[in-house]
């Protein structure tokens, strides 16, 4: 633990169950590849005395625009073969926030929600209603054919297949092919915390189903009090257990370690009852813990002025390579 | 504190800046009872020993049908004319939950959160994949049209034309008329809570706004070990403090009593910042709480086996009336 505000961002591309043995390589690499550019967009940021909130904003944008991660461009098909995105933003200073729910438009559907935050009187908008606000407020938008990918539609027709022959998983061996989220949490030089998470739902989601992504305090929560944290992973028991706060509120009234609060959520409230996913989090004194229930988590972080970028998919396989 | 489980049912109908000049006796009185019409449904759940979400659920219900409240019939109007309702419910005992949001078909919305809890995957169900489920699952509907009354209407015109003139605000003194809620918590004899809340949102409101009411955690939320919470109020600011589950983490994680808990949450860090409404708990032991930083909360409570209902509607003027 340092009392200095040393910045630190902390990243993550989705949580599943992954076997090992049917991912390719280059598929690994790849994946590998965009943490690391997401993890250097945000700390560009960080770099230049920028806040955590920029930070967050900047990685989760690249893991957007990422086709292989489940948000923005390369968003998994809802059942209807549409895409509804969710996304939602914290500022950990003044604990303002922004989310949206089931938008398909803006390419970049974390600006959606700092929109929310900063343009609106509200905090959450859903549907329509913020798709127009988006519109109204000039954000970049793209046609749904833009977020359509090859990988993501076989994932659709696989699952509906299953579902009608009312099979068990016989997929690729990625889980988190079918959900997943990108997020990020960071540590700015002025002491701020924010968070953001961003995603495309469940493959064959049902329309009009809200993960906790975009539920303040589920999947994304930010007080410099406490931590800042972005959740990933079967969404429904994130918002049963408010996972976000439920992590603050055990560091802030509980006096627990960063660490010590994020493992007792994933491993001994969510695991037992089915929870599968994980989480990234970070604290004021730049503690940042990663915890997972599953077999995988795509996953990275980097302390400003280490030089270095340590990205990881399974446990233990943590990969540094030079920012 | 109690050791034993003595049921007990909390209820309100909406928070707000009430001029007590400006209301009328005969409104005043209505209130009065419509509260205890509805802490009367719950109470007769808890008297043939039923479950507190039985309770919640009978007691929203009678506040959705009073069209003094807003929620279910006499729901504000959205700036668009229409209406948009949300709810949510929480089992305290195995924390499961559903939630709705921008729904309008269903005549109690209540009974839309709990099909989700209790027949969806999911938690929670947004806009018109929302409304597709509800029909699916053969709720009761009711045409847009039922749900319209004079009063609400008029809010909207004087809301929209007071926009238009960039006024501020010369309403009837009633600002819960504009927004409000209502909800519910309950303890049954199997020591068991649950949470419950029901609203329109507020008068005007942009089409798509997601209040806190149906983000579990924020305006409602319960567990077994901490608390059953729902609350009322300028909901961006209870999703922001993710008021519900702060309440329930202080009690749980910090032991405070859940008195000091919700008025530290009510008065410390909602009041400052201008979130202006109230909240009513419940914990295990039967100690209720029902503060509110505004001039006015609709507010009601009863143990079973006291024979006495008690409502009220401003700060000191409790009244009590038989069951």
């Amino acid at each position: 633990m340092s009392a200095i505000a040393v910045p630190v961002l902390v990243i993550h591309g989705g949580a599943g169950v992954m076997d090992r043995k049917k991912m390719t390589r280059e598929h690994e690499e790849a994946c590998h590849v965009g943490l690391a550019q997401a993890l250097r967009a945000g700390l560009a940021v960080l770099a230049r005395n920028g806040t955590a909130l920029d930070a967050v904003t900047e990685a989760v944008k690249a893991l957007e625009d990422d086709p292989l991660f489940n948000a923005g461009r390369g968003a998994v098909f809802t059942a209807a073969g549409t895409h509804e995105m969710d996304a939602a933003i914290m500022d950990g200073n003044d604990q303002r926030a922004g989310a949206v729910a089931g938008i398909c438009g803006p390419r970049h559907p974390i600006l959606a929600a700092r929109a929310v935050m900063e343009q609106s009187d509200h905090v959450f908008l859903a549907g329509e209603g913020a798709a127009r606000f988006c519109r109204d407020i000039g954000l970049e938008h793209q046609e749904p054919a833009w977020f359509d990918t090859e990988r993501r539609r076989a994932a659709l027709t696989e699952e509906l297949a299953r579902r009608q022959k009312g099979d068990g998983d016989d997929g690729d061996g990625d889980e988190s092919r079918k959900h997943g989220t990108v997020g990020a949490v960071a540590l700015d030089a002025h002491g701020n915390l924010a968070a953001a998470t961003s995603t495309g739902g469940m493959t064959a989601k049902a329309v009009g189903r809200v993960g906790d992504s975009p539920v303040i305090g589920a999947g994304t929560w930010a007080d410099n009090t406490g931590c800042a944290v972005s959740a990933t992973g079967h969404g429904e028991y994130f918002i049963r257990y408010a996972v976000g706060h439920e992590v603050s509120a055990r560091v802030r009234l509980a006096g627990q370690t960063l660490e010590d609060a994020a493992a007792a959520v994933i491993q001994e409230d969510l695991a037992p009852i089915g929870g599968s996913g994980g989480l990234v989090a970070v604290d004021r004194h730049g503690n940042i813990a990663l915890p997972f229930n599953c077999s995988g988590m795509y996953r990275g972080f980097a302390k400003l002025g280490t030089g270095t970028l340590h990205t990881g998919i399974y446990a233990g396989d943590e990969r540094k390579v030079p920012v």
